[in-house]
């Protein structure tokens, strides 16, 4: 049931990166479009947040509306009050990669507060979590838009529930779903070239702010796991959690408990040449090793790790820190519909989130 | 404003190879998800159509129906009639390349039927039309959705509408439109090997069903120069048709006139001297040549025809008879945004086409 008046009330939360590109292309929507009417009612940090009785923030002047505010964030059920008793529809936009955000999904969406949001734990969660979400959605008639959480603004999620929705059947889908594995085996096992040392590139992707601050958080997969996990599920795969299935770490055993992200980097070029066997013995059949993750529909298998491609393969052609899915369907046959380019940074991300919202306030206004 | 009932009405013109494919999506469709409620009520081909007063024709039996009927079509104004008076909101989905059908687009929009097509005619034909479509979806908030008018079913336009919707700024939109001449090209000067003869490719292209039934359809370039208008368009250019700007026909001049197909494939063989050169220069700067449209927006420039590339340029390692697109932004920066895959075929377009009509049905119904 639509609402009777034009109007749209959005809560943000989260001010980082994403958040904060998000706020832009927010501001330029609502000035673009005028119709609905954009009005955003909150927004908080992990520390802070601003909302008031009036459900109006300055979407330009927001940040410092947020950074001058004394209030607390509200807790998720207190937000969740808050939105169901604005005087119109309201989205939530989650900016973070909270798991306690995440979890309150179903609360939001049962009281009819749709949901946009890059951040995967929801998604990649409990299996259960994900059912709590579809069913509260459905039930309440609110939406939830996620296409960032995988790929970032690449269409790689709309793409896919399209193929689902119009009834073709996907067969495999296969990719380089992570930013920093594309630059780091990009960098390392070049198509043209020798490449650099393991550890001395691992090193370099930090120093550009290509990996987390520690990079365990990217070699050990769960990153492309949780993003494997999103994918399979909407392809028709129950997976469990992305811990379910087969997942290579490329985090040496022996500095799987150093105490810090310094002390491994220090320690790596101890284990160089496990990394340089596994790329000798790709060069010895004429191809490179790549850090990939796919999905296989027919044996319902979901795997996450090193594999072989020949040079001339699209995967084995990616530059930077591009992503590549690719989806081979039925209805595509043997040559996949291919999506590839920038998989992570904030405006490419919160493009997504706000491509979401526009999907949203489309169906909602 | 919502239709109070949960309930569409459909109405389908076209029942060739994209109809076909169509009505059997639609058909699972309506079984998969049965709210709203779809209600096939017309269906035509250019000589008759099904219809009756209670809008219900079974979409399983509809193409017996078809042909078992002696009605013919309605007019298009009588159409539009019949469906704003349907006893809920109705779309109309245009599954013909025709003219006629497109002009109409207007009148349809107007009285609050929202259309979903493959058809490019109306949205590559006069700038006038393009804005009178536009104007009248606006006006009656009615919706219009055409993925299939280019790349079929690969998610071209909706990615460039999400780009140019969330702010960033397309600087370029390069890549292969046509299956016929990505099947031509990469056959006659494939990355490995020497590939064949120009005409002996142009036949086979034929006699694999790849060609219009007049070769000449494709090599005029129109086709692309189609796609081109309406890629342009939607990032901003006002271009006012498809023969506004420089379209590069492989027709030899002498061979332009020539009564038919036949005669035209006949005589091809006396100009293959032509293309060998133009092959040739390729290679010796150890290049291929490839059939191109690009959209320069910073020169404002659009033009179609022969390119040279790398061979490991992503065009240049095209498959089959795949289209690639490749959005270059401000957010995605050096390395552009890219979709790959079959462009062309019923089952892939009719998926753009059923794609859309879910997008409509979750924005009126």
């Amino acid at each position: 049931m639509a609402t009777p008046t034009n109007q749209v009330f959005i809560a943000v939360i989260g001010a980082g990166g994403v958040g904060k590109s998000f706020l832009s292309q927010l501001a330029a929507l609502a000035a673009r479009k005028p119709t609905p009417k954009l009005s955003l009612c909150y927004i908080s940090s992990s520390k802070k947040a601003a909302f008031n009785s009036e459900y109006s923030i300055g979407i330009e002047t927001a940040l410092q509306e947020l950074a001058s505010s004394s209030k607390q964030p509200l807790s998720l059920p207190q937000l969740a009050d808050h939105l169901a008793a604005a005087p119109a529809k309201a989205v939530l936009v989650d900016n973070t990669s909270s798991q306690d955000v995440a979890d309150a999904y179903p609360l939001f969406l049962s009281r009819g507060i749709s949901v946009v949001t890059p951040n995967k734990k929801a998604f990649s969660g409990s299996y259960k979590l994900w059912q709590d979400i579809f069913t509260a959605a459905a039930t309440a008639g609110s939406k939830v838009y996620h296409e960032s959480s995988v790929g970032a603004g690449l269409p790689v999620i709309s793409t896919l529930k399209d193929l689902v929705d119009t009834g073709d059947e996907v067969t495999k889908i296969e990719g380089v779903f992570s930013g920093t594995m594309s630059f780091l085996f990009n960098s390392f096992a070049p198509v043209e070239g020798s490449g650099g040392q393991w550890s001395a590139e691992v090193k370099k992707a930090k120093e550009l702010g290509y990996t987390e601050p520690d990079p365990r958080d990217d070699l050990n997969g769960l990153d492309v796991a949780r993003k494997l996990t999103i994918l399979a599920r909407l392809a028709g795969l129950p997976v469990e959690s992305p811990t379910s299935f087969p997942v290579q770490s490329l985090i040496p055993k022996e500095l799987e408990s150093v105490s810090s992200g310094d002390e491994f980097l220090e320690k790596l070029p101890g284990f160089d040449s496990q990394m340089e066997e596994t790329k000798s013995a790709a060069e010895k059949q004429g191809k490179v090793v790549r850090f990939v993750g796919s999905i296989d529909m027919t044996s319902k298998s979901v795997k996450v790790g090193l594999e072989m491609f020949d040079k001339s393969h699209p995967i084995a052609a990616l530059k930077g820190s591009d992503n590549i899915i690719s989806f081979y369907t039925k209805r595509y046959g043997s040559n996949p519909l291919i999506i590839q380019g920038a998989g992570a940074g904030g405006d490419v991300t919160a493009m997504g989130v706000t491509s979401d919202l526009i999907k949203v306030l489309s169906q909602i206004a």
